[in-house]
């Protein structure tokens, strides 16, 4: 028994994760499939990136990951699967892994081309179905990796191009909105331990959170630390900058979207 | 194999509900975890703890309900675990509880302070992943209740105030909406039990229900019984007073939101 | 272990799909249900018609599909379990099943009407999980069609009329949009074959396609052989005529709704 979790593009509006679900279950009627999300906006690699470099930890080694937000279906971008931290991934090699490869080493990576592992009939228009996820079901059933196509060399990865966070030149760290989730916290690019370095400490009551015209001062522990719609910025679940309002919606307070920039200063 | 159910509001977009299962099949990978839904509206404890009584009883005996709707998370709330008819629940103590614990006795219920049934990190944020995931997980093993923490005197739960509904000075049963479906029906917190005993009979064909200053006489038995696009009163799956319109939405029809007054006239 | 799958219009904000997984694992504990979808527009009985033709081939032989949308609910439509194609189908006897039984030889069908096979208490507005929900667990554990009603002459089974796509008297293939998907991909019911049919070839290169005053003209392979923004037309996953933009939403770009009509020029 092994576990596969999904994290597309697809919605759920549409029949297209079940039919994945369906071929992994015809290969492997007791793999334990898990949904980690399936509204990724469409073909959006950088939340995707995010999402998938946050979660795949809390999953037991030996999991096998499909991800599948593939703008290029049908055109020349390969397939790729890739071992790593005792964790498989099988995605499109178009950038989606970019944060996972950054902070840990590659055990192995491969191309997939071994259509024995495929359906018969392949779609041009729905790899997701026709190869991740019978690829992915017949990783978790115990099929090597390097049965599924040549190695690789991990470096060739496709990688997205200024994904993390940075020092701007006037000394500030400048992120981004990557998420906004359903409370309407806004989940940013920087992650924790940049935020430490740039300030020495996380909880150094002296740095300022901008937010277009606004600043936060200081960063709290807990959304009830600030008064009741009172905005609030803090290290959230996945070990990245947030901002929140407590009890209500930071994203409505701040009128923000996605892309939108967040920057720290620290003892200004 | 123990089947372990998530009700939440955290909704789908986001890697949370994915996170939480990833979390209980790392400590038990045989668990059939079931969703009952995360669209319980963004801190809302009164829908939730109608949803969750409604639910249980259609779940096998030995079954543990995860409630994670927690407006107070990192703040002083206890997080509990409850044993009653057989079935587990853990959730904070906020009051979500407080329907199952009008109707049953519980036969134990317990804080949860043992670190040792959590995951070795906890988030400030996130306890839903971090305490009450890895504690249903070693619940749904076989873990007593009793190793989670001390137990506590259940009449010491946390309760939601005027949940249900009341019988006003007038002489009407008045109750609210908790919940609108997709289908646009409007749910109330009228149980058949009040409206019957109120009522003296549910089929009552001189009882009328008042929402707005709209009239409908009598009850239906099912959406059909009403002409097309006609509004009725029923009482629904839940076992509470419904207000549809058959092939039609009751919310656009009457114009309805979620905490709305609907009443209930007997024999006027 | 059998596989149960959920196609429904109860969407996900209630609880309505959760207890029907809750029932049959109080039936069937080691059943592994997948849903399909559930966001079936209401009572869109078309859609779902599409949606489980496409579906069921890629679940395993054995399975069991329990579909819900259900406009009569509580009245006088039966319910029915039809095994065809070493499927089991599970619905009422609204049409829902036409397609299926357009394609293939029904083997086998039933109305249910034993008891015994269903939950003690029948609320009249929930079928799905009184009925369906609870007949469909004891089938996948093994129980036979036969025992849960009389055999009934597969050809009494409602249909839906007009379903397909047609050949109009000036001598197009017409056919209308029956769902638009999360990426705002337009899918017809204009089934590959009839187009081909139609065209003697899919990759006749003068076929046109119609769209309100526009034309697309010959079909695409992959969504990229379209430039960016560029509106094409493909046989989609489905196997069925698609109209869609590459990296973009052909609903927005032709202001298209569901019904809307497609049709197909050959040769012109």
């Amino acid at each position: 028994m092994s576990i596969i979790t999904l994290l597309t593009d697809f919605g759920i509006d549409d029949e297209y994760v079940g039919l994945m679900k369906g071929v992994i279950l015809s290969i492997d009627p007791t793999a334990v499939i898990v949904d980690i999300t399936h509204q990724i906006d469409p073909q959006d690699l950088v939340q995707a990136a995010y999402v998938i470099k946050s979660a795949y930890r809390f999953f037991p080694k030996g999991s096998v990951h499909l991800i599948v937000v593939d703008p290029g279906v049908g055109g020349r971008r390969a397939i790729i699967a890739v071992q790593m931290m005792e964790h498989v991934f099988v995605a499109p090699d178009n950038g989606v892994l970019t944060l996972l490869a950054a902070v840990r080493k590659i055990d192995k990576m491969v191309r997939l081309t071994n259509h024995r592992y495929f359906l018969e009939s392949i779609s041009p228009t729905f790899h997701g179905r026709d190869i991740i996820a019978p690829a992915g079901a017949h990783l978790a059933k115990g099929v090597q990796l390097s049965n599924l196509g040549p190695e690789v060399d991990p470096t060739s990865m496709v990688k997205l191009p200024d994904i993390g966070c940075r020092i701007s030149e006037s000394g500030e760290l400048v992120g981004k909105i990557v998420s906004i989730d359903r409370f309407g916290n806004l989940i940013t690019n920087i992650d924790s331990k940049s935020l430490t370095a740039y300030c020495q400490s996380e909880s150094d009551a002296r740095v300022q959170i901008r937010i277009g015209y606004r600043v936060i001062f200081g960063l709290a522990d807990t959304y009830a630390s600030a008064g009741s719609k009172i905005p609030l910025a803090l290290i959230g679940s996945r070990r990245y900058l947030e901002v929140a309002v407590n009890q209500g919606s930071a994203k409505q307070y701040f009128n923000a979207k996605k892309g939108d920039t967040i920057s720290v200063i620290s003892n200004p």
